[in-house]
């Protein structure tokens, strides 16, 4: 028996010549052409495919589809990889309870290199486990850093980090970036309910926070309560830039400093950066390949069209992401140079789930994408709730229904007039009847974790 | 400007040479003869005096009480060093807030070093914080990972962290010791309000966990969950050790399993920890000095004697500590050599906070000794609630008198009963009477932080 030692168990000069950190990032990779950035995709896609066929997880789903790593010869054979959703993920564990067969690593494996394990979902269902060889982490430490340095966060500044703390990943890479490689100092407050906003409105304000990193939501959340509190958002605070996940915009409007937009999950960390162009999120090509498909066919869509983000991780030593279809919504840009002088590609922002996605009369519908809509109103405060519901109409036939329910900025509103509005609104945009019923400020909370959940839960499929 | 990567800031080779980790101590200076503890003791002193002689916090001190670093000219001349307490710390803070003149670095040291920061107290009062160097991270981690190895955790084994990953730096360093220098995979739950301690029990059965890091009231807590679950905890679970804070004969019964005792604070992390002779808790000499002393004259105490701990860290590069007088309650044993055979002094188990000790008619009293004795009674189930209030006499004098809150193991136990039986136990063992007020299962919680807090609240002072 031995302890492999954090320090040295893993060849760092290689990684960081690899994986540029981010100073050397922004004068390195960043200014690759499309070339430089294809062939590398190119060869890192070949080893990424050579570590999956050793994987059980990727030789059973190949198997079913006859497909064998050899029928990748371009960059464009990549749509010939078949696919995989979480419903396979859930069935792997099924089939090997209670780490599945995706794993590279088994904890064992701790006894030569250090690991780190963590869990997706965990608001429904059985959780699924993720086992992180210390390379994985550093890398994916290393994309949080560029992702916080794009954004403006800089050596010795505190950043207050808001994320859980729990066994999900994200809160944990945001943490390992910023201490290991950004020389910052986080802040380590998690969410409301391990220190009380409150408390994190005073430790930021008393400690000098120059960021902080959170969904949209509780970064809304934070500024109300600070605001509460009788404190100015520009005056009482040193706020140079926040790091968030969603809409931006009205974040803008209440901090009054510049917002970041960013794309990560879970099993792969962060795979695109908003960069001060604002035009969209550079996907870290070197590390990633990624792709949009159709929602129903799965076949690949042009730039500009809107459908499933299919992932795939060039980066990783242990449980590996080839096209993973994520199942989150988005689309991608053209290949073209951005603002900021960078070819690497961009893709549009976080257009919601597509698996929370509901099909109304034909249309697709998400919660995301209505909560968007309403913010037209300025009489709501942007927190809704919605839920579908399966109603028999008088032909006896089965209908999905929408309800959507959204807070009224303040109290005293006419209810029925906005309720109306709204309901048009969504209709003239959407192109569907979805049903708004106005609700009283903060009556949402005990449904969406409002100020203790980081990521807000948005919706409700009451069909059975 | 620069980055200050984290694998290339400090010389990692001359760390692990002066502050061994688990493996190389246990074979090297676990097995000092008193003459090489003490040598090593003597020169890091002075270096570390040498530190204190550059912070305002020491310098305001010690020249108050005339005392210079050539005082010192060998380990006797340790007490002529000024002790301080919490109360100088608040002191500093208020003088030079928010962070106190008592610091090394700021956050602007990120530049070149990488730091963390956490905060003390926290419950009541401004937080106290402290900017931890990335070597006194380090060392900390390696204090952590031998205390871990001490109590049988080996590479390869998952550990349940149940500690609060907040702004307190206790979950924290016990993760880094288990990630970077024991080769162990932390399960990253906190406390009962981030992961409900029913999933922590299925993520413990499902995942194997091999060990738990908590306090014993909160191992208590997860066996009393897991059994009313319906689960054995030796058929179920795959513990083989566990890792507590305070009373471990309670955890030991129902786990059936080892369970080890440690002592650590905030500032300075681990000092002492269990081997497996359960006599004491070696205090890790090579980075620490420890003296307890009378709770009135400060005077140092001969061993056996119970006083408050005074610690000196030896280790750090950051904020130093000289002489705090923490206030923690113990005794040193003679020097010895221990059953396991090391010659590093040990020091009594935790006996509770000079600071919640309380005067009644001239008998120092405090809640942790109160708690111990009643456990004696098998109608309680070890929970258990003190305040003190002032009263005034038929003669009009005052009167500190002292309440006790106390569950009872199931309801319908006759209660007055109780009550009579534990007010005598107390009277005989403690020697001034307290008033028993006995309570239902569960019902304290809201007082003490049961399953939420990873350390419990005991008393309370309403003596206004």
């Amino acid at each position: 028996m031995s302890i492999p030692y954090y320090y040295k168990s893993i060849d760092f000069n290689k990684l960081v010549q690899e994986y540029e950190p981010p100073m050397e990032f922004m004068e390195g990779s960043w200014r690759w052409n499309r070339d430089q950035i294809e062939n590398t995709q190119f060869v890192r896609l070949k080893e990424t495919l050579e570590k999956g066929s050793k994987i059980p997880f990727f030789q059973k789903l190949w198997s079913k589809f006859d497909f064998s790593p050899d029928h990748v010869q371009s960059l464009d054979d990549i749509s010939k990889i078949p696919m995989y959703t979480i419903d396979d993920i859930r069935e792997s564990i099924e089939r090997q309870p209670p780490f599945g067969d995706y794993q590279s690593y088994t904890f064992e494996d701790g006894n030569h290199t250090p690991l780190r394990f963590y869990t997706s979902g965990g608001t429904t269902g059985t959780p699924r486990p993720t086992i992180y060889s210390q390379w994985d982490r550093e890398v994916g430490a290393i994309l949080s850093a560029r992702t916080f340095y794009m954004h403006g966060i800089r050596p010795g500044d505190a950043v207050l980090n808001s994320w859980a703390y729990s066994t999900h990943n994200a809160a944990w890479i945001m943490d390992h970036g910023l201490w290991h490689w950004l020389g910052c100092i986080p802040i380590t407050t998690g969410t409301g309910n391990v220190t009380p906003t409150e408390k994190q409105v005073e430790l930021a304000r008393t400690f000098g926070a120059r960021s902080i990193l959170a969904t949209s939501d509780y970064l809304l959340h934070i500024a109300d309560t600070a605001q509460k509190m009788g404190y100015d958002l520009k005056e009482d605070f040193q706020f140079k830039t926040l790091s968030a996940f969603g809409n931006t915009e009205p974040v803008k409007k209440v901090y009054n400093c510049p917002v970041y937009d960013s794309y990560a999950f879970h099993e792969v960390q962060y795979v695109a950066a908003e960069c001060p162009a604002h035009k969209g999120l550079h996907i870290f090509e070197d590390a990633f390949i990624v792709e949009v498909v159709d929602f129903e066919t799965g076949k690949p869509l042009p730039p500009g069209h809107r459908g499933n983000l299919v992932v795939t991780a060039l980066y990783k030593t242990g449980t590996q992401q080839i096209r993973y279809n994520i199942q989150d919504i988005s689309a991608l840009y053209e290949y073209e140079q951005c603002e900021c002088g960078s070819w690497h590609r961009r893709m549009d922002y976080f257009q919601g789930r597509s698996d929370t996605m509901v099909k109304l009369r034909g249309v697709n519908v998400w919660p995301e994408g209505c909560g968007k809509v309403i913010l037209e109103d300025e009489r709501v405060n942007g927190e809704y709730y919605c839920y579908v519901e399966r109603l028999k109409t008088d032909g006896n036939r089965e209908r999905d229904e929408m309800t959507m329910l959204v807070e009224a900025k303040t109290d005293g509103i006419d209810k029925y007039e906005m309720q109306r509005d709204l309901t048009d609104l969504l209709k003239r945009k959407i192109g569907v009847h979805i049903q708004v019923q106005v609700v009283d400020p903060e009556s949402l909370r005990p449904y969406t974790g409002h100020g203790v959940r980081a990521k807000l839960k948005r919706f409700e499929d009451r069909r059975g």
